[in-house]
């Protein structure tokens, strides 16, 4: 792995911390198409599912409780709980729960996982200032816009010197978005992407622990407190990002400064979101995709003698355990999501808990799937055949999986994904009440309602 | 500029995270020579002269009406103000009131100024959870050992590329201080070192923004934060630092691990901690101290035709301005501090106010001064000749100026630096009582009547 950066600075960028401050505090409210405006209801409504979904999970109490030390004020809401703490912290919390399944959006140009930072901070800030489902709607819209513009102008050179993307540009959109809601004019959203643009959050080594999520969850308190401080005439640098000694030379030595410019306010960045429906590694979703298929066909597990997968390369080497001892061996298991695709037609959190990955009947269909690479086969395509008992074959071409941006889940199997994080911590009815509301939020006269919704009874 | 960074990542990096978390969780109290606790005393009487001294400025009023909005808790003291605030936030604005005006501490051989994360986030902590000042001095050397040690197998690449390293290593003094404060155990340590390790904050763009004090302050939170989660169980990578996509390699392509691991225990980085007697850039220190020194020598500013200055080329090309408009501007112009060490003996914040810059006295003795450049001259060194008007020549050559290590400030200049910012804001008698406490910190049974001290009347 050797770095490509013997670069010189570049002298001559073009003023970009302007030019998206300029957009940011002047571009027209819901000034896109109805479907980017669809595309923020649906990233909104992806990103609540997956905080509520983790909102018990070890990491947000090990968050909360330090969070506690400092005894915050009850501004705005921990989804998912019932504690309540100031509006930076709740951002911070918030931020680590949506990215703590790895279940939450993808930006697939760059990797980000774009809403936690940007939502975390606005509906924070949003709950506690009063601001209305439209100010949030579009503030969502902008703040993605800035961090995955600057993230395309850096990638991937940013991403493979070890930087974790999404906590690296994220503070930046949470500043952009904190600055929308806040209604600063443009010289002071520069100054609060300038002070966001001093604190990229995460590197890469951390995947696999609670800090994977922190980054997130810190990108989006740091947005939140550039703006904050930016409203009350806090100064910094207004090339903040593109200077020779700038974040963005100093943290990339790929900047392609036109990935920034090029039809901004006409190309919106949020419409290349995604949502994952299997809650694992994107590689291994064609070939669940496939076995739901299977299981849609009638193939019935008890049924299956063998399962044939012909799959790219790149699946056995970042998938190929065979025998996973737990949920989170699991999502390293092509074997094993194939068997709950075909066993529960779904392969979300519950589906790798520890307790379902050492049923009996789990481990017996994983031995069943024979893997073999193909140089035929993209990496997000597969190839499935069901041998059964009675020797019939039943086959299945995946070329795009459901999730990706050729087959964009729906929005009612958007609202399925929602039900199953959140029915476990709400129940269904609240989960119902929480996505219908969701889907009128650009409506809301403020946000304090939905995110009472948001607590468990 | 160009930036050597072509190099190949290193998967052999020997375990650093750990060994410094050992290192931290279970050096001895008082571990160390008598002279290096008389090291931590000067460093800390510095750095709280520093943070009372500009808590008036507006980056502090900007700063805390942000933290405002978050309605802290009054757990600990802004010092120099009446305001209190949760831990954080304190750690936070005093954090940039120490570096406001770039009048604090200087590690020299990286150019980190340790106190300002370290000292910040350890007071804020034992003020509120009553850690002794025994503890505080335990920990302040112990943290900066940590952020410098760092620094020293970072530097000079890391600085280069564009990093502020007083806020890219901070934040690992500041969590190595509060994880020891708290009494953490190895372990616990090394997560909050690698919680840390994945918020470097600062660029050198920010320079002459009220953003470049905002990275001390930020480091010191992000350190004090990330020690109260680890302690609360959050995790992060064990090899959060040294791994091919950890802190370090990510952000540097100089690492000499040798830096953190030589002599650890044994030697410690604050005894190479020095103290600027002057408030500006440390190249015209010795130009200041040399007019200072013909003042003693009984020269008057009303009897001088001229000074001849041979100066390092550096000295013109970073503080050549001849004719400054304001204080700020002062700060760059060697013929202002030749003119304020001649007048007043000193060249403190007072002496780089507007007013003082704009009398018509300085003015005219500032265009007394000839600056000359002399290869034979080192950069810590000057050579300066003050010509009378009844023709008598007066001499002084400076080779290493008051503040740097071969001459160090004493105690009493220390003190006298300290009433000369704490006075304005605490009254003579309460800055004495500030400098005998602090003289005494170890000895301390708790630091909450050291912080009351700290309140203006």
């Amino acid at each position: 792995m050797a770095r490509n950066t013997q670069v010189p600075a570049d002298h001559n960028a073009p003023p970009v911390t302007q030019t998206l401050a300029t957009f940011v505090a002047t571009h027209p409210s819901r000034g896109w198409s109805d479907a980017v405006d669809h595309d923020a209801h649906r990233t909104f409504l992806n990103w609540l599912g997956c905080a509520v979904g983790a909102a018990r999970h070890e990491a947000a109490d090990a968050a909360l409780a330090a969070v506690r030390m400092l005894d915050p004020a009850p501004q705005a809401t921990v989804l998912g709980r019932k504690e309540r703490v100031d509006m930076a912290s709740a951002s911070l919390v918030n931020g680590i729960t949506s990215h703590t399944f790895d279940f939450d959006d993808t930006h697939l140009k760059t990797i980000i996982h774009p809403a936690g930072p940007v939502a975390s901070a606005l509906l924070a800030l949003a709950e506690h200032t009063g601001a209305s489902g439209r100010q949030l709607v579009d503030a969502l819209v902008l703040g993605i816009d800035v961090s995955c513009r600057v993230g395309n102008a850096m990638y991937p050179e940013h991403y493979d010197r070890g930087w974790h993307i999404t906590g690296s540009t994220g503070m930046l959109g949470a500043a952009a978005g904190c600055a929308r809601l806040l209604g600063l004019d443009a010289q002071r959203t520069a100054m609060a992407l300038g002070i966001a643009a001093s604190q990229p959050v995460g590197m890469r080594e951390q995947f696999g622990t609670m800090t994977k999520p922190f980054h997130p969850g810190s990108a989006a308190r740091a947005g939140l407190m550039a703006a904050l401080m930016a409203r009350h005439g806090y100064t910094a640098s207004g090339r903040a990002l593109e200077a020779p000694r700038g974040m963005m030379q100093t943290v990339s030595t790929k900047n392609d400064w036109r990935e920034i410019t090029d039809e901004l306010g006409q190309r919106f960045e949020i419409t290349f979101n995604s949502y994952k429906p299997f809650a694992c590694g994107i590689v291994i979703h064609p070939s669940i995709d496939a076995c739901v298929q299977l299981r849609e066909q009638g193939v019935k597990p008890e049924d299956v003698e063998r399962i044939e997968l012909k799959v790219h390369s790149l699946v056995l080497e970042l998938t190929g355990k065979k025998e996973p001892a737990d949920g989170l061996q699991a999502k390293f298991s092509v074997y094993h999501g194939c068997a709950a695709g075909l066993t529960f037609g779904r392969a979300a959190e519950d589906e790798f808990s520890d307790e379902v990955v050492n049923r009996a009947d789990m481990v017996a269909l994983r031995r069943k799937v024979v893997a073999t690479v193909d140089d035929a086969i993209d990496e997000a395509s597969v190839d499935v055949t069901a041998v059964l008992a009675d020797g019939r074959r039943v086959h299945v071409f995946v070329e795009h999986a459901i999730g990706s941006l050729q087959r964009p889940m729906s929005d009612a199997q958007l609202e399925a994904k929602f039900h199953g994080l959140a029915d476990p911590v709400l129940g269904p009815p609240a989960a119902a009440r929480v996505i219908e509301t969701c889907w009128n939020v650009a409506g809301a006269p403020e946000l304090r309602s939905l995110a009472a919704l948001c607590v468990p009874g």
